[in-house]
């Protein structure tokens, strides 16, 4: 759904595929899926299939095998433009004015091109990420899943001197709820994009159902781009923002949010969202597909 | 002013030293005065001069070179029961029934007694610590004072097994707030003891405008004595809690507040506290002091 | 072997067992059972039963469940003297002039009586321990048995500022071997300490041609006692030893070997031994007891 | 030097600078005025200005603040022929068959083209590298500088499943002595090339006397193209080797030397060099050149 609002809402320049909740293989698919079942012409480059040092660690219990359970799914008929997501990343920020980074899954391919190109740190207009949290986090008591399947790539990307990162992380994105009666909204679209979604939506409230006895899903991935599409729906705080690679709290968001002592703040750390409004944006987007 | 609640609402069996805010001499010293000025009768026991395993931290800044800065304090004419605060909790465990062990410093003491003296882990009744939090830190951005100071003593107690163990950190302590007027209130009680914990608070309320711009105090120390004799002024939740020591989260209390996943819940965590008569508690106790 | 050298050639104050090779309740019993056997009137206390840190680990591979695998043991029939060898470690070098601890195992006792009494750092005439390498470990590629089996605590007593500590490790200690005529010898004696003797290195070199096709077995522990009663069979070069906690070479003993750069020298890392009279040192010491 | 040999006794594909002993600008330099003095038909290309997770560091001490102290050194006339040593890399190994890499620095650009383009592990024909110890370290106690200048990056290398690597570690490396007499007969072929390398040595045998009171100096890198172009003239065992990146020990080559136990070797470790035809394979080598 974040691609999905990106169509609309931004001038998409190309979806790079990563190891993350499913394996490299799956999560390119499901790339490759969804812009062929919304017919967005973009390119999609297969990333990196591990992370920088650690093993491969992926969420089957949320998402399951597939990265993507839910949907049946059609048949996959477009193919990968390329298998060098890094060089596409570096190649477009070199190129192009005002490009956004959004990863939406582990920072992998972000922090290999920045160690590769130094130069995009200066160029890139900014990048908004989903992961992290100011609080708990989810796949262990401190961290959330993105930053914790790739730590190492994290603290890369967060140390880079990049001047405007966005932290769409657990605390944000849970506030952007998504009951039953939006799923049930979407599927009543009557297109492939809407019964899509609907499907995806579901998926994820059983999966809700099933972990934390709740009917309500949150969509985290769409607040990093409705966080660039639309900032007036937010409200943020500045701080130093670093990222745990020691035991236990492996793959935390480490967010200084005394006011006093600490480095400098490095990160927009989104608080609140309009909820309401904020569903709305991502209703109207997911009308516009066939 | 944790010593003058538990000298009126519990058997206080005796006080053990350890290095925290300020160095050892100083903490014993205080510890000293403190029953000298409200005259408590109780043995004084100097403790651990150093972390188990990091080199010795205090923190001056807050608390002054003396660890207890603000009142004149008196010329201290009382000394020592012994220099071995290790035994003496070691035997008082041992040789009585019920007795809580309320670390409101770093818990070397007790993790170095632990470790000798593994008996005491289903002798003592419990352990109510002043420490940590469930969010943010005070002396890095995730770690409160107490447990970085000796992050290695904090998780040996909190994983030995004491069934019975609670915690009240920076979420909690943070909301008993102590104001300007309840400094007057206790300067206005004409005793010695009143004299010194208003003298007391008002250093922490400069202290308080110095580092954060507010006129309001906190007292954490006391929060962890009235858990135990004021259980009634407290909400509790269950948590597993571990104790960061690896690098950026060093000293972080990691309190699994997930409700998913993760290990067996150890420490009664305590999020609120009724603060108009928890204060009302401790004004009265300071009251029955000469 | 090291308790009957130390019986022979020593003053033996005290036995203090801990948890190494074997769980603490058998490395209590074969403490008792060689003074039995031996007939050395010599008071036994039990130490600490895990390390300081990390879970305890045992060495069953090569000294069997019993922790003293090969001879048939008698029924034992001496008992601890005490449950608290810390206590007798900081009363023993607090009275008596001239104290040597040597550990042949986890130093987990001496590191917490010298947190817990630091003033016996400047009154115990040295430490020498077996543990540790300049070179290759045992138990991992890097790391010695007693050294991983508590890192913690050998980095307390290394950093202790004890003014003289001899280290025995791999590298010396695979110095001192025995073969099969060795153990002959010793069975040979006729006396109830000579036949336990041969057994116990006939075992150590069934365990050496199973581990590592050897039929000679090396005597670790009596190095670190012949350190101090006959000096003149080592050489020894002075360094800087500071010990891992990390990860990959926890429990390794860092030996700076340099000669440049690097911290202050603080330990005698034993070198070489002449093993010839070595051996016939340890022999004579045997033929001494019943 | 090492480029040198491979100039005359293999195909040289391309030089990739990258930061180490100097920044990355010195380096890339040198490199340069390498191919320059001795007129070597090769591209050169800069690479990595810093390491995958850890500050930069560097080892002026010895090389001086150009990494290349001792010879005069003409004007630089040549130019890099890409900023991009990570994409020559993958390119190189992609459409050549049997292409050994040499890294005799941190291996940075290595480690970053293994994680961009996994696919190279398995068409390379191996790595030869400079680096790490089976013994004492250089930098520290346990770590020879270029792993220690890049633990991150040595550690995704030596855990790539390339089946062919070569690691010239210090214990080899200490055996390729160059004492005054060969700088003279460098210094004696009458050429450029002589000229360089016979100030270059000067300057290393200079620094070997300031630091450890030598007169000969280690050609440390040398012997990573000589163990590909000269394998006769080594012994090698294979290991296990892991990087260490924890406290104490980062950087440490852990080579399992113990010969039982631990994880499947995957390194061929030089353990002897034969020096004299070693030194006159470089002499001669040397010769060749302007």
């Amino acid at each position: 759904m974040a691609i999905l609002l990106a169509g609309v809402h931004a001038e998409l320049l190309g979806i790079t595929s990563v190891s993350g909740n499913a394996p490299l293989a799956a999560t390119t698919r499901n790339a490759l899926l969804v812009a062929q079942i919304a017919d967005i012409d973009v390119s999609v480059h297969a990333g990196a299939a591990r992370p920088m040092m650690i093993e491969p660690k992926h969420a089957g219990h949320v998402h399951g095998e597939s990265g993507l359970d839910g949907p049946v799914l059609p048949e996959l008929t477009r193919t990968v433009d390329s298998h060098d997501a890094v060089s596409f990343i570096i190649e477009t920020v070199r190129s192009t004015d005002d490009v956004w980074l959004v990863p939406v899954g582990p920072m992998t391919n972000i922090a290999l091109a920045i160690r590769q190109a130094p130069d995009i740190v200066d160029k890139v207009a900014g990048i908004s990420f989903m992961g992290g949290s100011t609080g708990p986090g989810n796949v262990t008591a401190a961290a959330e899943f993105n930053i914790w399947a790739d730590p190492h790539a994290a603290r890369i990307v967060l140390s880079s001197g990049v001047p405007k990162i966005i932290m769409a992380g657990l605390n944000l994105t849970k506030q952007y709820v998504f009951g039953p009666e939006l799923a049930t909204r979407m599927l009543a679209l009557g297109t492939s994009t809407g019964k899509f979604c609907g499907e995806v939506i579901g998926s994820y409230i059983d999966a809700a159902t099933r972990l934390r006895a709740s009917n309500e899903a949150h969509l985290h991935d769409p607040c990093a781009v409705l966080a660039i599409t639309h900032p007036h729906l937010f409200e943020t705080s500045r701080h130093h923002v670093d990222v745990s690679t020691g035991r236990v709290t492996v793959g935390m968001t480490v967010v200084d949010q005394r006011g006093y002592g600490g480095a400098e703040p490095n990160v927009d750390v989104l608080s609140t969202i309009d909820r309401a409004p904020a569903v709305e944006v991502l209703l109207d987007a997911i009308a516009t597909y066939r």
